[in-house]
């Protein structure tokens, strides 16, 4: 295997890899690339056995073939050159020969023979959706996620689409136990059976998603095979195993009757939320909230630092209402809209609030109120 | 105590001492900063006890008097305030009620008498420096420090004034025990016994000395008192307690006749040396440097990752030399000049290589080779 390629492609195909190859070195062909050379480009490939991603590239093959190296290794050598033209040849042993400039390398690789088995992606299947649409619903439910591996079904965000009426929405919900977070958008296009019965796509992968849905218009493609999601844009596939469990049944979560509505301008909400949380506790983030027409006073104490009080103005007309919420549970919701307002809808001081902006009926928050 | 200041002169004051105060929270007062407000001034004080700072700050003082509170929670409060201007006021048991725009703070105080006393500057001894001559001597020597606490004489930077002929210079040296790092500059004014003698500033401190004469053109003043170097610059005071030991005697430290002269251009023998070391042994960082004339060519080699190499041009005309280098050490000093041309001055493979900017006489590099 030859070939020869330019700086600048080779260096950011290697650098899209990075996060995905695994940093443990349980396996050691896991934290290597495997690189092919196919008619007149090269095959960038790397998997946790989780998360994969293949990337290509066009280059001058002067011999197919294909070898695994390094990914970190690589990835700094290329980085480091300061010449534009590389030449990558393979040689004995599993042996790589890297050339540019006067800098010669020769880098100890392994057999793509262990590598992993990508999956080969049928074209047919392919549903478009618009990338745009799943970045902004992958940043307005991902905060919700749940760290906690322990709980394995909670790890991802679960992804289902729904038919109302004759409109097709897609949904995305994320929760952690103590919140939720739903979003849904209209689908075009065709729904494939997986979407409609939902899937639960792994958080490593929702990250690789939102990478590749970032700064673009373009849509992407989407099919599931094997028990993963693969996601499919211009010359790169993404392919992620789907989390292996049974999504809770959120739909039991979302209060019914939240009648109390009390409307906010978000962004001097957040503000001040963010100071009055500096003096909560540092575990808990217990804000209070004293609700009177009106007027909305926040509060919070902590006996080591001190207290904090603000008054914001609020459109509500009902009882005075007296509740406890985690301050940060809101800063992140309020921080991933970009309405000028907001609503909480709520029942009564110890049931969850809901939150919803103004304006998008498509998006809900829902967050558990703390003990008094 | 009562004053009235505006948030963006406040807040960076406050952000000016996050460095200094202590994080770990052994003596809490350490962890506050002194507010003190007389006539139309604020001023605000840290220190843990080796490095202290004092800065002022015009305000409207409505009461006189002096506080003190948490570095970082009264940080964190200003820079989240939506209104420009603050109240800050004491109250009974050294609480503090702070004040803007609706958001009101009374934070717990720790009482002024308990923190550590801060010298009195007399401006009559302070002796004018260049602040962008000693930023830059920093820059050129810090690099070396010792970061072994064990080694507790080598954890700053040895500053002296010495006179050569006619002219008087400053001198900083950096020594960890491997390498060397010596800059002069000519200095003008008068030279205080203090620096005569020589005396080491430690690392924190010389931090703080490099952050208030970073972007300035103005000149800083200095002078010493109870074992410690007082630098002030417009208004703010830093102290920093001398370190209490010996420096080694650099002197014997420098090599003599080393007579073999290698002339490389700086960039290119930086960018080289960086992508060789990346298949040098992660820890020791070894790359070989085979030195013939005209010609040096840089090696390295690790078992688990594979072996790079690259030739240079050089200028150089003595027999072939063959010796070995930790390529950190080389990339250090390289990184802080700005040179297009280095020297490294020679005697055999197994002495230490001086280098040396091919056009400033005032600094020189000293480095061990290692073992081939």
């Amino acid at each position: 295997m030859e070939f020869r390629i330019l700086k600048e492609p080779f260096l950011r195909a290697l650098q899209r890899v990075q996060g995905i190859v695994e940093k443990k070195n349980t396996m050691p062909i896991l934290s290597n690339v495997l690189i092919e050379a196919v008619n007149d480009n090269i095959y960038i490939l790397a998997t946790d056995l989780e998360v994969g991603i293949k990337t290509s590239h066009s280059a001058s093959v002067i011999a197919e073939g294909k070898i695994t190296v390094s990914a970190k290794k690589i990835y700094e050598i290329i980085k480091e050159l300061s010449e534009d033209e590389i030449t990558f040849k393979t040689k004995d042993n599993d042996w790589v020969e890297l050339k540019s400039g006067k800098a010669q390398f020769n880098i100890v690789g392994l057999s793509p023979d262990e590598f992993p088995y990508f999956p080969r992606i049928h074209d047919e299947n392919l549903v478009k959706i618009s990338g745009s649409m799943l970045n902004d619903m992958i940043e307005k439910t991902s905060y919700a996620i749940c760290h906690d591996e322990t709980k394995y079904n909670l790890n991802g965000i679960f992804v289902k689409a729904v038919e109302d009426g004759d409109k097709k929405l897609l949904r995305m919900v994320a929760t952690d136990g103590h919140r939720l977070s739903i979003v849904e958008r209209e689908l075009t296009g065709s729904i494939c059976p997986e979407l409609s019965a939902g899937a639960i796509f792994p958080k490593k992968g929702i990250l690789e998603l939102k990478k590749i849905t970032e700064d673009v218009t373009d849509d992407i493609e989407m099919t599931f095979m094997d028990n993963s999601a693969v996601v499919k844009k211009g010359d790169t596939i993404v392919v992620m195993r789907l989390v292996d469990g049974e999504f809770p049944d959120y739909t039991r979560v979302v209060p019914a009757n939240n009648d109390l509505l009390v409307t906010i301008e978000r962004e001097p909400f957040l503000r001040a939320l963010k100071r009055i949380a500096i003096l909560s506790s540092e575990k808990f983030k217990g804000v209070k909230f004293n609700i009177d027409p009106d007027v909305l006073e926040i509060s919070s104490s902590n006996p080591e630092v001190g207290e904090a009080k603000e008054e914001i103005e609020i459109t509500y007309t009902g009882n005075t209402m007296v509740t406890r919420f985690n301050a940060k549970y809101i800063i992140d919701v309020l921080s991933v809209l970009g309405d000028d307002s907001v609503q909480l809808h709520m029942k009564s001081e110890m049931t969850p609030a809901i939150i919803k902006p103004s304006s998008d009926q498509g998006f809900q928050a829902i967050i558990m109120p703390m003990r008094l």
